[in-house]
């Protein structure tokens, strides 16, 4: 299947009446501020990672209305021809801000912002949010994986099981990124430099009259990477065996046995001893199906002989909590030169938005390199590296920490001036070694699997003061 | 963004290896017979939804290895000249047959059967398992949110969430065929038919200095389809009362609220009895925020006033279970002319394979319409229209039915012969049309969401007796 196709369009529908209805009321080039930001980390988990990035780029570098959406839009007879004029002749004016890909990401934090014309601000909601949505979800996932496999590689299997094309190429990049070694998935290889790996399903068993000859036919023609699949018929009673003749008569330089059936830790340490038994100490054990961070650790502790775990559905589909919720939300407008932060409220306080055009920086212990917290400001301050940092939790304000002997890091980038695109993004293999290095910074207690600690996110006693100011003002009226 | 790319290299891996390997040992032209099928519908419900299967043609018709495809593969240096040269003239030459999209599928049937030479049947098994297992899901867990909203209109409301930008198109289109009343992806609308919805965020109310302002705004430009969100602050104390005052005023032709959290009956009813005191008993009342089948049920046992739902990240992502494990496996072989089952043993009874090459038949009842059970049979078998015909539980085999007055349907269409395509996709309005149809064919024991009795999926005696011997063999040895 050959695609080609212009994404402009891939929007909420309302994102266009709003644009037609900011065009139609004389408001088109009102200066808005959009933050995205999430609520919640998937799984209960102490941080995510931000990614997605580059895609969410190339959206916005090609944002371009072709004549087939303008007569697609003017056949809904709901958009004046002045506005489908303004889409013919659209410019993408807007400023973007984004914390890079890889970097350990917490709630409420601002993680993209926006600034520019309302209709243009308002209309790349969507595809900010399935873009940032879609990979942070998945690296998320996958760095639990990765850090539950204590060293070991994990590769990803999922594609088969993906929500689509995008979400089995874009998924694989993203796993990539939060450390995984690879993917099955070939287009993702030739396209983004993911090794892609893989040697054989059952099929390949079955198209042979035993399980020996089907190895020893793989063996000779793979003798650089030969992992054999031994749970087609019984894995001790024939594959194992079987697999061991062939290693030994076809003697392959690399040797492996993948067993697809990964929770079964008794079944991994009899393969082990039967291959050690038969010399083969090098012979790798890989296992995939239905895993997940809670299988792996669980085999592990259990002492299970595994060299490396191929995951697929529970990886891909990011199947306990298959949703990263962030939102984008309206925080700013400007006019005659004045910022107006603006506010969203709600009866549940998780939901009230932080209001304003704002920073946000990440304060690192000078000594140990590790994260102490992060700090959202408003864009007119800059945290200064002296003595001491008094921080607090904006949910609880008495609960203060002073920070002594720190360094602050801006941690966004600009990815657009004005429409125009500022930042070029690194190689895949550049934000997997920032994004590894990132997640050292965090505490232990950070990277846990359940509760974890909350890592601190606080604002800046000016932030803070605006943000009740606006509170206060709605519920005096 | 504009996307063009040859989805032919997205494959796993592995499908390579074998490809070269099959090549490399002569067996390139051996024929080979593959099942697509899947063990458990999504949710623990009674059935799942067909779907997928035109983007699958699409794959089909378009395969081919260009030549960068080609200097990827060299570049890994695993591959034979040879083999690459044969990738380079590849041509499509099997037969596939596929349930039809719409129709009702149960576990263990075979929903795709592919023949052809093993090279060409084993590559494209990747394409097959994601296209179907994605919409399928999609559609599968949409019908379950459209049946439990008892005729209100279901909007998929879920671009944003979705995983990555085919999840968000299929997703709409797989939930359209599966009942949804429309989407808010504007894309989806423009390429595949599907009515695409949305009136106002959050943002439209809070570009406004108040809510009224924001509401005559909009319905003056909008007044046939003026729907307004009235939770930007507080839904009964100024977003109701601020949409009544501004349709009073204007008077727009179609009138309805949204409120962004479904769940609140009592919520529903103050505002339904605000707006009926005001005389807007034509006024919709339209609920999203987080909904799914179980929600909607309760809030429309409750008594919610409620006149549509829109439902976006629990139906596009699946959240539930976000997982369609369709698998394909190796069923027969080519020998001579002669047909050699072939079967996946496990010691898992249901992870057994049913061998050969197979029909797929449904019983109606010919008084009723209704769907008695499916039989699925070798494929030199057919099922007689006759007095009586018995059926018998595989697992269970003293368990028999004896059907009468039913007629008979081949339930799968032939999509390819020798690489051609056969078939012509019917539209998405057809395929909608059908699914509705085909799904009043079931019973309300099988339509339950929980605990559904299990629809009848026989073999007949043949197909038993030949699955029986196979594993006689096996268990010999």
């Amino acid at each position: 299947m050959e695609k080609k196709i212009n994404l402009t369009m891939l929007t909420d529908f309302y994102e266009l009446t709003m644009a037609n209805g900011y065009f139609e009321t004389g408001m088109a080039d009102d200066i808005a501020f959009f933050d995205m930001f999430f609520r919640k980390v998937p799984d209960g988990g102490g941080y995510a990672i931000m990614a997605g990035v580059e895609q969410l780029m190339d959206y916005l570098k090609n944002l371009k209305f072709t004549d087939e959406d303008i007569d697609y839009l003017r056949s809904k007879q709901m958009f004046s021809e002045a506005f489908l004029q303004y889409l013919k002749n659209f410019k993408f004016e807007c400023d973007v801000w984004a914390v890079p890909e890889g970097t350990p990401i917490f709630p409420h934090e601002p993680i993209v912002t926006v600034r520019g014309p309302v209709i243009q601000a308002q209309f790349i909601e969507t595809m900010i949010l399935l873009s940032i949505n879609h990979q942070s979800l998945i690296a998320t996932k996958a760095n639990r994986i990765v850090r539950a496999s204590k060293g070991r590689a994990v590769m990803e299997f999922g594609t088969r099981r993906a929500h689509g094309v995008d979400a089995a190429i874009y998924g694989a990049r993203a796993a990539y990124i939060a450390g995984c070694a690879g993917t099955a998935c070939a287009i993702a290889d030739r396209d983004h430099g993911i090794k892609a790996l893989g040697t054989m399903a059952h099929s390949w068993v079955q198209m042979y009259p035993d399980e020996y000859s089907a190895f020893k036919k793989y063996a000779q023609i793979y003798p650089d990477n030969c992992v054999l699949l031994v749970d087609t018929y019984n894995v001790l009673k024939s594959g194992v065996p079987a697999a061991i003749r062939a290693f030994k008569e076809m003697k392959p330089k690399s040797m492996g046995i993948r067993i697809d059936s990964g929770d079964v830790t008794k079944q991994k340490k009899k393969a082990r001893a039967m291959l050690d038994a038969a010399g083969l100490e090098d012979c790798k054990i890989v296992v995939s199906n239905s895993l997940d961070e809670y299988i792996i650790r669980d085999v592990i502790s259990e002492g299970a002989c595994i060299d490396s775990f191929g995951v697929g559905e529970r990886l891909i589909t990011a199947k306990s909590e298959p949703v990263f919720g962030g939102v984008y939300k309206l925080v700013a407008l400007e006019a005659g030169g004045q910022l107006i932060p603006k506010i969203k409220i709600s009866e549940n306080v998780e939901k009230i938005t932080n209001p304003g055009f704002k920073h946000l920086y990440r304060l690192y212990d000078r000594e140990t390199g590790k994260a102490r917290g992060d700090v959202i400001t408003l864009s007119d301050e800059t945290i200064p590296e002296v003595d001491e940092y008094e921080i607090f939790d904006p949910n609880a304000v008495w609960k203060r920490t002073k920070i002594r002997n720190y360094f602050v890091r801006n941690l966004r980038v600009q990815l657009f001036d004005k429409g125009r695109c500022v930042y070029e993004s690194p190689s895949i293999d550049e934000i997997r070694d920032y994004c590894r290095e990132q997640i050292d910074t965090l505490w232990a207690e950070t990277l846990r699997f359940e509760n974890p600690q909350t890592y601190y996110v606080d604002l800046s006693r000016k932030l803070w003061n605006m943000k009740n100011e606006l509170l206060s003002d709605y519920s005096g009226k």
